[in-house]
């Protein structure tokens, strides 16, 4: 079946904020990602637009699906991909609708992203919590949205195994069992020659900005990584950084 | 002085490798790098292309510049700018010479990427040694170019500081005193259980590939991160993995 101009379209419309939330829907492309998401049990998937010989590879994963399946060539992937590199697939799924366990909150360990906006980088905050088993990702209302087509791509499928949710930072205060709030700062206490508690929430700010006053007075214990004033470096990438800290906190 | 229809085009030339080879010169846009490039001792500006209102606050910076000041208006810059969000300067400045000191890379910690392909990672990367005090960065011969708009752009100003240099992985070796050699793997020791030498060389693969297998085997110590077979995520990002390595080198 080939693809009408205004499939093309409405495909198109998904790479901007205000449509997917118009339809609900998301866009994921790749062979890799699009395999994970169509073995997925919890995704509806709304449609597949693939070369022909992807769609010959893998019929088994959609042969049961209830939805389109297109086959598109080269050029037409080209015409609705959002990627420099169109990757032989493109999927459009429901988006999830997250719901939050608050004793698994209370008891583990979770992240808070406040005003993360760079979409690369909270993708690659998503692969670290489900590298190091965090289910839950919260951010602020200013922090970046989840199905940004670059967020989805950079999590590599992570996403479909962490929650990432917003949640205002009182609110979600107001839901926790005074669980301890770390926050990544300049000058705080070298995390790895701190005692870190198994459960807790680790606060992580703004690229540019760091965390908002607001939120760093809640903050119990101000963290830093190799805290030093040898050298001109400035910050270290706000991923990097939510990375090593997790790593501090799993090698207690 | 307005700038040329042929000043124009040299400058967006440079975004692409052939032309900054071919005139040894490179590009890098922002206030704040602009700053840290204006004051480096060791810098050779060759141009700077900026708003009127930013000449008037910097003037300090290039009164005594032998070189060429071009005030231009926001769609001047936009034009010549590689940024998607042009931001008030940019400078031309000559391409760094690096000379090495084998002493310190024998005596201390560097980082060689093998084939590392992302300009952001690699400029992450550069911001992580930068952060850790790690002088030296090698690269093997097909890793991505240090001045690639989007590594400088990345690298925060780290890479005035950061040796990063090319060199085939046997070469070096045959300029290295014996010293242990750690590779980033999948199934290698927890980096952080292990005992750390305070010299060495920390080598991180392909973003896809990993070490390659003609390196791997000169590998004395194969580490990873917080090593499980807990949940599905299939690796961490290359730069994550190197700020983790080196924050464990650091705490050791």
């Amino acid at each position: 079946m080939a693809i009408s101009k205004n499939q093309i379209k409405y495909v198109k419309s998904l790479q901007q904020k205000k449509f997917r939330q118009m339809y609900g829907n998301f866009v994921a492309e790749g062979d890799k990602l699009a395999k994970e998401i169509l073995t997925h049990s919890k995704i509806k998937i709304e449609g597949v637009f693939a070369s022909s010989t992807w769609l010959g590879n893998n019929s088994i994963l959609f042969s049961n699906l209830a939805t389109d399946v297109f086959e598109v060539s080269e050029k037409e992937l080209g015409r609705i991909s959002g990627l420099k590199t169109p990757n032989q697939v493109l999927i459009i799924a429901k988006q999830l609708e997250h719901s939050i366990d608050w004793e698994i909150v209370n008891n583990g360990l979770s992240i808070y992203l406040d005003g993360i906006q760079n979409p690369g980088n909270i993708g690659t905050i998503i692969r670290i919590a489900d590298w190091f088993g965090i289910p839950y990702i919260f951010c602020s209302e200013n922090a970046g949205e989840l199905y940004n087509p670059k967020v989805i791509q950079s999590s590599m499928g992570a996403f479909l195994r962490v929650n990432y949710v917003s949640h205002e930072f009182e609110d979600l205060q107001n839901r926790l069992d005074n669980i301890p709030f770390y926050g990544a700062v300049m000058n705080g206490e070298d995390v790895f020659k701190m005692k870190l508690s198994e459960n807790g929430l680790i606060v992580i700010g703004n690229e540019g900005q760091g965390i908002s006053s607001k939120i760093l007075e809640k903050i119990n214990n101000q963290v830093s990584i190799y805290p030093h004033s040898l050298n001109g470096s400035e910050s270290l990438n706000a991923s990097v950084a939510t990375g090593i800290i997790c790593a501090a906190f799993r090698n207690q």
